[in-house]
């Protein structure tokens, strides 16, 4: 009658499809890698999570997977204690670049806590009948909405054996609004995000407006990731007034997005400022955050997407969830958590539409652009075996693509390309 | 397989004995106001829940009673919007007295939702075979540590048929260190709290001087519940300098505290000025607040206990655990709650040894003050229907006895007794 136990914990790199997508550092890779974890426990019923799977985050998730046999499959608030420890995670470097703020070994070991906090939640669902939003408290409401994530991207990565697909490019006004009639078309999405940074600002001002009129009832949102200088993205927020419900991370550092909130009184959005613990109380002093962008394998998993949540309440911060590429596991994780929080008061973001391959069987499927928050057991996920064992064999297979690297892979077609220093406008 | 819901919601307002400890405002009532809520499942599970008994509480209970019934067991985050909406919860006027700091409607809510929510958790504990701390995240320590809470008091209650005891008054510092080694000897307590705000300042440090010189390596708190002037505080500070772990609300409102504190560099601890959401960040951000005493059942439940603790977190603010006269589940509840929070760095306080009855079978021993974190499913209490049946008897006979008023009974004893504007002194 107590707690079931870990018996076996298993980490399966994956490499996944990923289309050319543009951002301020480079582009994306035709490959992408991704890990899933599968807990078993001793009575035999099985959870499964996904998080990065980058070298750094196996190293970690292996080592993690070995300590977590014997635990109790209760034991989440455990995790990091469990995994921080992990020699791998004391080895790695901080490092100040990346679209994920400053790196730290801290946040590396929560994110793929996030993956095994999933799993177990899975597996606990499985184990109770219960959905994983009971087991967060409930939710608080039946559907989630997403935002349809639009991306300026080539029609093909620059590679024989890369995957390709039949988007085509978009590098203007016009490809920026035919990709979010598609997007609204196939998935009715009621909202759109335009990834930025990647041309001069006026361009991209000028793709929001054509978004403006192609949806005019449409919440718009855009992110260069740091790309813009304060000067620079007060005259966005200028030129936006009206246009954005908010504008995502324009600058770097809390100064800097303090001081544009301020002069613009644009709502500011966050995934680089604020993405760990000790991250929050200064950014929110300063004024710097009007809405985080929560993701659950930032913040350690689903229980700490509600601490959050709390946190951000607590200063009258809204909340909202950013994405990476990823697959079915984490976008029902997404929900989950999505389902519990409060303070929800914008559609979620979601890589899912770009990705064409899945490891569950029976890929979500967005309805008006929301989601169901499933009621049945655990995450509502079944991992489909033969396609991980197809991801696992192409890791194994392209042993020279460990780590995402967005810059090396815009090098390969723009050898001159050099990371750009943010703010690069 | 999906949640159980909720079948019958029962509702039992009860009058335990409660010492005439003295504070402040006045001196507690022979005997004290509480609540015991029973949750049945439709699958004849049960779990128990306890809170405060005053009318103002039960009237909001039994309509979130009625509306509880047909709910998923596990719809925790929507008890508050289903008994905000009570008509009860509407009706009540905010009152700044009393030793809650100021009192809402929102608040009396959460009290009311904390016994549903703990009810709840009991139940759903059953209904898997896990601990309600395996329900919260698991346990983070084995072994819950609790202050031994002093109070001045008398002898005896001043009416013929109130209950009594044999711990004889308490009125000076050799009656304070008494009561200490009692609780010592009886409980283990490393630790101790006096109740402050009953004589003037310069006596309340003599007491703490003849408890530090008793138990030289004891942490020791005062609490005058806000009863002292920023200068009587800054004064007792200085004489207390060194002899205190920290002071509790040693006046009141914001800037005072953050005066205090910043004059004296003596760590403040609170549970008056920061007892619900909105109280939060203008205290953090004066620096008026360095220990959160959380209390279950100011904040809505466990869940909302586990949100504070990150809050405190995210702040560098520590947590600790604030009590009022209650009874074993609340108790079991509190340790269930404290097994979790990350934050927790001081003893915990509780009234449980001033009270001699309680609703529990095997009511919860201390051993070296502590309490060991139970493993069985839910709360680990089983419900004394017997004791329940008899405390509610003495309610429905004591219709003179519905709410708890410090500031009445002292004037039963001191006709001439006026409820003091704070501060005091």
């Amino acid at each position: 009658m107590s707690s079931p136990r870990v018996a076996r914990a298993t980490v399966t790199p994956i490499l996944i499809a990923d289309p050319p997508l543009l951002n301020v550092l480079g582009v994306h890779q035709p490959w992408a890698p991704r890990m899933v974890v599968e807990l078993e426990t001793d009575d035999g019923v099985t959870g499964v999570g996904e998080t990065y799977g980058d070298s750094d985050y196996l190293a970690i998730a292996e080592t993690l997977a070995e300590r977590v046999v014997g635990e109790p499959l209760t034991a989440l608030n455990r995790l990091p204690a469990l995994a921080g420890s992990a020699p791998a995670a004391e080895a790695i470097e901080h490092d100040p670049s990346g679209l994920r703020g400053a790196r730290t070994s801290g946040k590396l070991v929560k994110s793929v806590v996030s993956a095994f906090e999933v799993a177990s939640l899975d597996a606990l669902g499985h184990h109770t009948g219960l959905p994983v939003h009971a087991l967060l408290g409930g939710k608080v409401r039946d559907r989630v909405e997403f935002s349809g994530y639009l991306f300026y991207r080539w029609a093909s990565h620059d590679a024989d054996d890369a995957p390709s697909d039949d988007w085509g490019e978009a590098v203007d006004p016009a490809g920026v609004v035919a990709q979010a009639e598609r997007m609204a078309r196939d998935h009715g999405f009621r909202s759109f995000k335009l990834k930025g940074g990647v041309f001069p600002p006026a361009e991209e001002v000028a793709a929001m407006h054509a978004l403006r009129d192609a949806f005019p009832d449409a919440p718009l949102r855009l992110d260069p990731n740091g790309g813009w200088s304060v000067e620079a993205s007060l005259e966005v927020a200028r030129e936006l007034d009206g246009v954005v419900e908010y504008l995502e991370d324009p600058t770097p550092g809390v100064e800097g997005m303090a001081r544009v909130h301020r002069e613009s009184g644009v709502p500011l959005a966050t995934n680089m400022l604020v993405t760990a613990t000790e991250e929050i109380a200064p950014a929110f002093a300063a004024g710097a955050v009007q809405v985080v962008l929560s993701d659950h394998h930032y913040w350690g998993g689903l229980l700490a997407t509600r601490d959050l949540d709390a946190i951000c309440r607590a200063h009258g911060v809204a909340l909202s969830m950013h994405s990476n590429t990823h697959l079915g596991i984490s976008l029902a994780a997404m929900t989950h958590a999505a389902a519990v929080v409060d303070g929800l008061e914008h559609s979620c973001d979601t890589h899912r539409p770009w990705q064409v391959e899945d490891v569950i069987r029976d890929p979500h499927v967005f309805r008006d652009g929301e989601l169901e928050v499933p009621d049945g057991p655990g995450l509502g996920v079944e991992l489909d075996r033969g396609a991980l064992a197809r991801l696992h064999e192409r890791w194994l297979e392209r042993a020279d693509v460990r780590d995402r690297d967005d810059v090396a892979a815009m090098q390969r077609v723009v050898p001159d390309w050099k990371q750009p220093a943010l703010p690069r406008w």
